[in-house]
């Protein structure tokens, strides 16, 4: 998957707005589920965002086409640690590492086994890409 | 109710982008409601938005305050039509009729009493402004 | 080119918020600008979008592959009148005629020929897709 | 400033996307600059955001009513660290530091003297809110 940098997401001073580059980890993270064919949640349970932790390292402007990498980096029984890359040509843009937690109607619940073997997969797969 | 543009409203071309217009109006539109007290919905019943027929007369900028109106024009048993106009010292910026629809479970229904009152209500308060 | 929805994209009625069938559109014209070669503005002149008028006639849903078709209706000096057609699995869900106006340091201005050209040339191109 | 939760600002999971607490808290420090008079950029020079360590200890929902509040905890030469706390009800929802580094033509400059002076400030009046 490569992600084109789209009018919609710049701002006045011409560059990505920096709360898309936090909405392309998730496109990115969401494209690896449908791929794998896992659903993220079932039910009233799905992943919700815990702790961002995030990095701007340059900017993208519109027209760029994107690359994102994730990688899992640590998993416990109801979140796991995502690490996303953003890159241009090999050029890293902005990383972050969000932490994600499992949640059923509001309440941090054990990961759902399918999602649990996928993520811990996604673990081992370091060099795995969206590209 | 002002609506000041923020860094998030604009593009790169400086100026709002296009669709946040159309969010602006979704905002008045709420807040109407909540200031009535009314609940927009019920359970799995909720508006969806129909048709937009939308007009750009004058960009708005970064700092601006906008000014949104709302009037009900017409209401059906499962859809009424409402008026947006927005404006900055007066001006006019931009106006829109949107088609609202009534819906449970996603099917067309009708209007529940209260809402409907409300929004008949706001046909006549033909000069009811968010400012 | 496909558009999946993803997670920002959705309401808390579960289905895509309005707004974003129209910001699909804006992706939909740019990537043929950008496939084609074509630099949709230059220095202080773009487009705007200058009238909408949309339909919603079906949801789409976290996960759906939506497919953007885009095809110009009618062009004159300074604007052009584009349809844009969003469909799942050959149903249509959504459509819209948007004006857009080409403005240079936000004065209309006379679309430069080399974006003309390539907007009649979509004209022809009736069942031209994005898929 | 109070912030309202409208449907925009919603995901499928019926709560406030992630993203949105990081665009509240850009509108509350931005209000901060309005409010005080103070320009936050002058030219081709604004702040850009570095790094950000955000937190999500509840969620938001559709029509609540939220506080934002906004102080500086550090300042350098080119850059400030800036918390944000997010309230509904005294309870907090959301905390966010976030590193603004401001920026002449895309590359790190001195912050001006009035921006300087009015951050200083905000430093010390710890208790400062956007209610």
């Amino acid at each position: 998957m490569k992600i084109r940098v789209y009018y919609e997401d710049t701002d006045m001073g011409g560059i990505v707005y920096h709360t898309n580059y936090i909405k392309y980890c998730e496109r990115a993270r969401s494209e690896r589920f449908f791929q794998a064919g896992v659903n993220p949640g079932e039910g009233n349970c799905h992943f919700v965002v815990k702790d961002i932790n995030a990095h701007y390292l340059a900017p993208a402007k519109f027209g760029d086409l994107l690359h994102v990498k994730v990688k899992v980096l640590e998993c416990k029984k109801v979140s796991c640690v995502v690490r996303h890359e953003i890159t241009r040509d090999d050029k890293m843009l902005f990383w972050a590492d969000i932490t994600l937690a499992y949640v059923c109607n509001g309440k941090p619940t054990k990961i759902h086994d399918e999602a649990l073997s996928f993520l811990l997969s996604e673990k081992e797969s370091v060099s795995s890409s969206l590209e």
